[in-house]
């Protein structure tokens, strides 16, 4: 893969491949933009084919956290790292290596959490580097950041409903959760306890139980985004929103957490000729990097404002909603215009 | 060209492909090592056929910028960063974000002076970043390196010279220069001090005219380095000492400032079968790093330490010799094998 093509394409600013001899270490970490602030992204360990599919991982990703930190009015850009698995065997002296390489991009890049990552690895980095967030609430830190995201769907969902010419009232609502992870379960128990009928399923069978105990319906995993419902709120993998699924899609909104749920651009319009109303994945799930984030401020975390900048997601996909039907675009497209325009101003 | 498995193969730290929207600047920094120190080493403008060229240049380049910092025994690692060319028609704007490509390496690179730049560049990145070093002397700088370099070419020869069995005097010897630069015209002009006599050649007709008043004698270019004399002294292009220049060799030395002198590594055992004592070219032409180095000195340059260093030049290879011969391996491959442990004791 040639490089400054894909840096150039995106606008990227800079992306560092770094190696430490001692464990083995080898990540890449990918600096999209720091127009608005440090570029706060999560690592990842996966164990990569190879460079190449390492790097389109990173710069994918990167770029994505800007338009999300941009979208959700945070003084925060865009960045990410990947870590080629397996991690080295022992923990703390990588997580340590890694903390150096993070200290080597100069607060241009703060981590936290992606997959393979948890908050005692968040503590690992904070031995070496202050360029990490993430940490467990009993360390002072900003704790599961699942409930925010979670919440974030919930009053974009309302901002969806109203958008589809709905009352943005729950008690009724049938909506369909496909995922039921930490933060699908999180939206999962608020739908409940604003008296909606939840379907939900998971690729992981167990992983349904607690939320079926709550008084959700199970559904299979493979037919949920085909149920006739009010929303579905896609809370799993991506890419779910195809051309395959979406002529089966029997619903009027959707809304959910998962990431990159539009399998291409294509799918965007898709749904907007379909009617259905579209929350961009990266506006409605902000709740984490809302709550996550919240660490970098030098007077410290403050719930109070991570509460209200997760509560403005409901204005802001309100203007998104807006602003799409004007312009004649899909919601996809006036979010990311919003997002490069808050982006271009910072510069 | 993957860059993890090159990375790990030669011990690299870390590189990074830098982008600045606003120029269009493209460039890449590679960390070799700082074990030793900060990574010194010139930013090199070239128009790149693509990143795959020039990072395979970049990372040669670093490379070896440590093993010649860690033979002169500077304080010092090994870096190199090169420029996608053309540079950006608006110099000041385009070194401006070169220096902040440098900048965010945070110390661990060190620029100066390669192919494609000058003082006056080095100026316009130290308006940016204090990690530029090559000012001019009127600048408070270490000025022109070349001297430098001469100078330790010519002690470097002399150590050569005693390897080969003969006096180390240079009054009568008989010495060819290819290459009539800045370096190699300060190798003439020493050698004619010194009493002997000179051949010297340059691909430029012009460019050994200078050294032709002095007293040298003018050979063609392609014929030199077949000339029968005591020294052959390469301080032009690399790769010159290859299968097909080494049996047509008539010398009993070589000696002299071009980078990359052997073609490959047999090329060094080619020599060495012919009985020809080869001084390492990253040992003996480090006295332009040398020079340039002090300046990153916190204390300020200091020209005794310089022409000490320098004149260390001498011993050092004097000490590589005397190795090679006892170990029966090349002198290369003892340079090498020295550099790699002073790396190796500085982590």
């Amino acid at each position: 893969m040639a490089v400054f093509p894909a840096l150039v394409k995106a606008g990227h600013e800079q992306v560092c491949f770094f190696h430490d001899a001692a464990t083995g270490l080898r990540a890449i970490v990918a600096v999209h933009s720091t127009a608005l602030g440090p570029g706060v992204g999560g690592v990842r360990i996966r164990n990569y084919a190879d460079d190449n599919e390492a790097l389109t991982d990173v710069l994918r990703l990167s770029e994505a956290m800007s338009y999300k930190a941009a979208c959700a009015g945070l003084a925060c850009g865009g960045a990410k790292a990947v870590v080629m698995g397996p991690f080295p065997a022992d923990r703390r002296a990588g997580m340590h290596a890694l903390a150096g390489f993070v200290e080597r991009v100069g607060g241009r890049y703060v981590a936290t959490e992606d997959m393979g990552m948890n908050e005692s690895d968040i503590a690992l980095l904070n031995d070496k580097t202050r360029f990490a967030v993430g940490r467990a609430l009993e360390d002072g830190g900003s704790g599961d950041p699942s409930p925010y995201t979670a919440q974030g769907v919930i009053v974009g969902m309302r901002s969806a409903l109203k958008a589809a010419g709905m009352s943005g009232d729950f008690a009724g609502l049938k909506v369909a959760v496909q995922g039921c992870g930490n933060v699908g379960f999180g939206v999962v128990e608020r739908l409940l306890a604003r008296g909606a009928q939840v379907l939900v399923s998971d690729i992981a069978a167990q992983a349904t139980a607690r939320a079926e105990q709550l008084g959700a319906t199970v559904v299979d995993n493979e037919v949920i985004l085909a149920q006739p419902v009010d929303v579905i709120a896609p809370c799993g993998i991506g890419a779910i929103l195809n051309e395959t699924s979406i002529p089966k899609l029997q619903c009027r909104v959707v809304a959910g957490a998962a990431n990159n749920q539009l399998a291409t651009a294509a799918d965007g319009q898709r749904l907007s000729e379909r009617g259905i109303v579209y929350a961009p994945d990266f506006v409605i799930n902000a709740g984490g990097l809302i709550n996550v984030s919240d660490e970098i401020d030098p007077a410290g975390y403050d719930a109070e404002r991570v509460a209200r900048r997760v509560a403005a997601i409901e204005t802001t996909l309100d203007e998104i909603f807006e602003t799409a039907q004007q312009n004649s675009e899909t919601t996809a497209e006036t979010a990311m215009a919003m997002a490069k325009s808050r982006i271009a101003a910072g510069r």
